[in-house]
């Protein structure tokens, strides 16, 4: 079988951490405001919570396609509401949004994904827009061919048109790229739009002592790391 | 006045010098098919010739956004007619539709874009689709933050459409990012958006002993090269 021409990437999840990161970001700011004992692990996840149902008002084309930073700051007026912390002053909401600009890499994905974009195209398939992307991958040190993703399809994954529209974008087809990513529901959506598909299990994703969230179908390639998939792939 | 978040940067001419680049493969295409003496680069500004007439029929609505790939491909076919060249065959007219993917640097691009590239965040604003833009980015070894441009706009550059969406894209006000370009009628339209300008220009653009697309407005920097443009900026 012909090595793929591109790699697509799932980008929360797979390769950044985005729950250590945003209860970073917001334990920072309990330390502003003297907020006192609170969860953040748990408020990130409550954050995080609110993402599909939000998408899914989009998806059903209940509103028009808006991007990650809207449904963010709306996400977290409400999370913040039901922890009780009405307090937080608007420019500390405008800048929290934000934080999920600025999400940490998983040990494995600077160095694995530069070995992969030396030998493949590479470029993120994600549901953020691409000023966050741009901001992202800045902070955490990743390089990609070009950004691509939701904000180009104006749809949200698993929504097939994201799927083809990266493909398209690339000038290839469905079968001459790999859609890589940590959940089972993106690469079987990936499938079913004729891609190929790398799961990558993230089993921290949500926590110490998680689960990783597996594919339901087969898969072309199963990897612990995107450096076992660099190996995997001969890059 | 603080500087730029955000470099949007021309690439055929600006970036790359596609007459020297195409005229080299329309010399090997001449070589393979024995096709003796013709003069290259002259045919290489014919076929460049037809590009702004080509687009002036999407720009005035005449038919839908098409790619440059569709529309170098007609150009070379009647360049290739106008030429006395009709049996130059498929095969070989689709290949040489995708030299314009491979077009080299001028000698101060890569160095310059890269020290650019560390201070602030880069993305072409080209008439090129992203497909372009990205094997031609890999071939030149030009790094980017985004691939961004007529792709995202649907529409062709000086189209204002083209360079409010690219600087929309990266979340940044017109007055946050400086379009770098070598054409006068470029930067004019950038500045009509409310972008910033530098003028960087290029004279061998259509051959030895040219001159450069001077703008005929003020524009906020001049700079020799792509090195001189980062020293300006302090990058």
């Amino acid at each position: 079988m012909e090595p793929p021409r591109a790699l697509l990437f799932d980008v929360f999840g797979t390769c950044v951490d985005w729950r250590s990161s945003v209860a970073r970001e917001l334990r920072a700011l309990g330390g502003r405001l003297g907020l006192g004992a609170v969860d953040w692990p748990a408020l990130a996840d409550a954050w995080r919570g609110l993402y599909q149902p939000q998408m899914d008002t989009v998806r059903r084309g209940e509103r028009p396609w808006v991007n990650l930073d809207v449904l963010h700051r709306e996400a977290l007026d409400r999370v913040l509401d039901d922890a009780g912390l009405q307090a937080v002053p608007e420019a500390e909401r405008a800048e929290l949004t934000f934080a999920w600009h600025r999400l940490d890499p998983w040990p494995d994905t600077v160095e694995g994904l530069a070995r992969l974009g030396r030998r493949f195209l590479v470029a993120p398939c994600s549901n953020g827009h691409i000023a966050l992307l741009v901001n992202l991958s800045r902070w955490a040190g990743l390089r990609w061919d070009a950004v691509l993703g939701a904000e180009i399809a104006h749809a949200y994954k698993p929504q097939p048109a994201v799927y083809l529209a990266a493909v398209e974008a690339l000038g290839l087809e469905p079968g001459q790229v790999t859609m890589v990513a940590a959940h089972g529901g993106d690469l079987a959506a990936a499938a079913g739009c004729g891609l190929r598909t790398a799961f990558v299990p993230r089993p921290a994703e949500h926590g110490p002592g998680g689960t990783a969230d597996p594919p339901e179908q087969p898969v072309d390639l199963v990897a612990d790391d995107l450096l076992h998939l660099a190996r995997l792939l001969g890059a």
